[in-house]
């Protein structure tokens, strides 16, 4: 597909984000010839010539891609504009000139300032797709609860239309969890096995090592629950757990996302404790160094309740799921970083061979750190005695020069092509609140568990788990 | 278990079974320590000592044991008794004084001999359990068709009882065909896979680079419809169909395996074409060597009809496997050797993605040349687009280390301790004839299809398919 001529506006152009993903992509996708007619035009409140924003831009572009070349960035270069201001419509109004015909609005921006961009690009008439389409691009987080993210649409939808807009959830722009769906719907022998009658428990997992990393503004306003778990892992639930789509489009897709969250069974705010457990990492050795934790972090309150780890246990009431549990987890300062989606099927009904004692498979899509899908199963131990042993069925992982696509290549591309599949649709956002909005409520109170640093996070995570399951360590393989 | 003492009776001890497999066998068996209180007694019509023969095995040791240990060997022979005679009452007499306690007689001899052996051995009683059991191991052929089978069946049982009687096959002690069983039932997801809903076809190839090899009196005789299809092959295709059986034993086991054949429906002898395709290999290129054709070779006559190549196909009608051919074939001086069961599962009913045209799986047990469990399955193709490409999940190869044990230990020991699981129950025997017996009658008219040496087989064969099935061959992979 030919991507029409389109102008892309930054707002927040001086930002860390614009610097280290963002352009860096734009850059590649320029590169690569797949956004032939270009235009870029950077807008911050910093004042700047557009040669400044055009040597800041190279210096970042040297920074975080590998293989910088100064013919490509010339070209581009030369399209690229910088306008300075401010939201408001007296300021805004100096984009108007610069914009014509198609434009994707990207808003790089804290998210306290999402409602005052889209108003105010909308208030000057940038939205109106009069010589072309206009689109608005956000990143989570898409409200702080139930209530803001509705609030958030309502001030979102004064001027634009939600065809006009693109929810950014970039774990969907991942290879892998675009794989989760490839895989199940392009493989038979997945759909007759992909039920409560064969599967026990599913555990999805986003641990990482890294700790705060001074990002306590937004950190501690967030915590691993709004930071992960209500939309990234929100969504590889819903992708896990959805029903066959007749048509690989955005419509269905996110109508079967959607259904899949409106199965869930609430989770009374008094019922909580046994539906989420929240942590907080503690001083602790990681790669044999001491870290402080959370609390002794810059720029942390002392009276923080952050959590920097939250796991939840959901249940989907609907024939395919009934009484399966999903666990969901994330943390900071984990021992190792992985994300995987991990599926425990039923043990066999009757054991026939000695060897292995519990005979239940696992299929695991890791996502992080290596792509790959592997298959625990059991197979005869060579010798005379006929018994079990454990084998893995293995894909060969990803070469890394195949997986060099960046997920913001993936998504800046599929909302240049008007492609909505990998954004979220409003309701999916809400959906994910109603969810979590008891939990986050119940949170406001009380203290999260401390876990040492490097550890695999607090103790009272186990409590979560059904009879007979164990949360699962990438150290079982 | 321990194994208790007993003597091993080797009917025709001086013949080439012996010496390359059986007696090798026998050996690694007691090096390990798995046959610690042995008596062998070699029987054959060639006069000669005791010390003679063991020279005669002691030489044949060297040269197909890799690790030959005289001290074991020195143990071993200590225990080696030889005694000459035919099968006639008068001479077999002469065994009866080496034979005390339990003793397994191994019938090591051409398949015309093996109802005068066995008559013979019971007409002086050494089938008499008296001071403990007595077991008598014959190879295939068990007959030549349904008719003869049955008639050799009642020569065995003037005697012999039937759990008395070991029906070598084996193929059934080969690793990979027992992991075939275990691989299918340890393992969750296969149920739900393993039927007429979710598979399209199976394939059980056993195909071989050597032609005659000197063999003409035997095989031009039996052809690969005795020779491999009639047995090995139409096991593999019973223990890929069985139903779960509630435990493991030898009585459930070919309980099972004889209902699947029970169950296959009939071949009328008007309509073999439809279900049967012979071929006999012509002169061709193997390894860049120039190599004769059947008809060519040494010994074999003019006017032979043998079949050097046979396929069949085969529809089970029980619930499980309705509709779902399976294809058997087997020939010699093809282009690769290689053992497998191929199962392709039926197309996605829908294409949500471009890539792969054709989406089915296949699950492959190759048995020969590696053994492995491959998984052919489909997931993105990393970039930009969302396609499908083709993905291996594969177990790790066997080390070569692990799988040491040959088929005929496994059955020895199998033997030695009473366990008839891995042997042919009569019923088994009878009922393969039975499904072969009309393709052998109208095979006694007009002459097998000729395909040149090295080649895939004779065109013909590709008649067997159902339309969008195609013979596999390992290129494929």
């Amino acid at each position: 597909m030919q991507v029409e001529p389109l102008t892309l506006v930054i707002l927040g152009a001086t930002g860390d984000l614009t610097r280290r993903l963002l352009f860096p992509a734009v850059y590649r996708l320029f590169a690569r010839g797949r956004l032939p007619e270009l235009k870029v035009v950077g807008y911050a409140t910093e004042e700047m010539s557009s040669k400044a924003f055009q040597q800041h831009l190279e210096k970042s572009l040297k920074e975080f891609v590998p293989k910088f070349s100064q013919e490509v960035w010339d070209r581009l270069k030369a399209q690229v504009e910088y306008v300075s201001g401010d939201l408001t419509p007296e300021k805004i109004r100096a984009l108007e000139p610069q914009v014509e015909g198609n434009a994707l609005f990207y808003l790089a921006l804290p998210p306290q300032l999402f409602d005052d961009a889209a108003v105010g690009l909308g208030s000057v008439g940038l939205h109106r797709e009069k010589g072309g389409w206009r689109r608005l691009i956000i990143e989570k987080p898409f409200g702080w609860d139930l209530e803001s993210a509705r609030g958030l649409r309502e001030r979102l939808h004064q001027h634009w239309e939600e065809h006009q807009l693109f929810r950014i959830d970039h774990f969907l722009g991942k290879e892998t969890v675009q794989n989760l769906m490839v895989f199940r719907f392009a493989n038979r022998f997945m759909e007759p096995i992909w039920n409560a009658a064969n599967i026990a428990q599913v555990q999805i997992t986003a641990a990482e090592t890294l700790g705060l990393e001074g990002r306590y503004k937004y950190y501690d306003q967030a915590g691993a629950m709004r930071d992960m778990l209500q939309n990234h892992l929100m969504q590889i639930f819903a992708l896990t757990a959805i029903e066959p789509v007749s048509k690989w489009d955005a419509n269905n897709l996110r109508q079967h996302k959607v259904e899949v969250l409106q199965s869930v069974r609430p989770i009374p705010q008094e019922r909580v404790k046994e539906f989420a457990v929240r942590g907080r990492y503690g001083p602790g050795v990681m790669d044999g160094k001491n870290v402080p934790g959370y609390l002794e972090e810059e720029g942390v309150p002392h009276d923080s309740r952050t959590e920097t780890f939250a796991a939840i246990k959901l249940y989907i009431d609907n024939w395919r799921w009934e009484g399966v549990p999903f666990y969901l987890r994330s943390g900071k300062r984990m021992k190792q970083s992985y994300t995987e989606v991990a599926v425990q099927f039923k043990e066999v009904p009757t054991q026939l061979f000695s060897g292995v004692e519990d005979l239940s498979n696992w299929l695991i899509f890791r996502m992080k750190p290596e792509e790959k899908i592997d298959l625990v199963a059991y197979a005869k131990t060579p010798g005379l005695n006929l018994e079990t042993r454990t084998v893995v069925l293995c894909t060969e992982i990803s070469r890394k020069e195949e997986m060099d696509f960046t997920a913001y290549e993936q998504l800046i591309m599929d909302a240049a092509e008007g492609d909505q599949t990998h954004f979220l649709r409003f309701d999916e956002v809400e959906e994910a609140w109603r969810i979590l909005d008891p939990i986050l409520k119940a949170w406001q109170h009380g203290q999260p568990e401390e876990y040492a640093s490097g550890s695999l996070g607090p103790n009272g995570q186990g409590r979560l788990m059904d009879p007979g399951h164990y949360w699962r360590s990438p150290e079982d393989d």
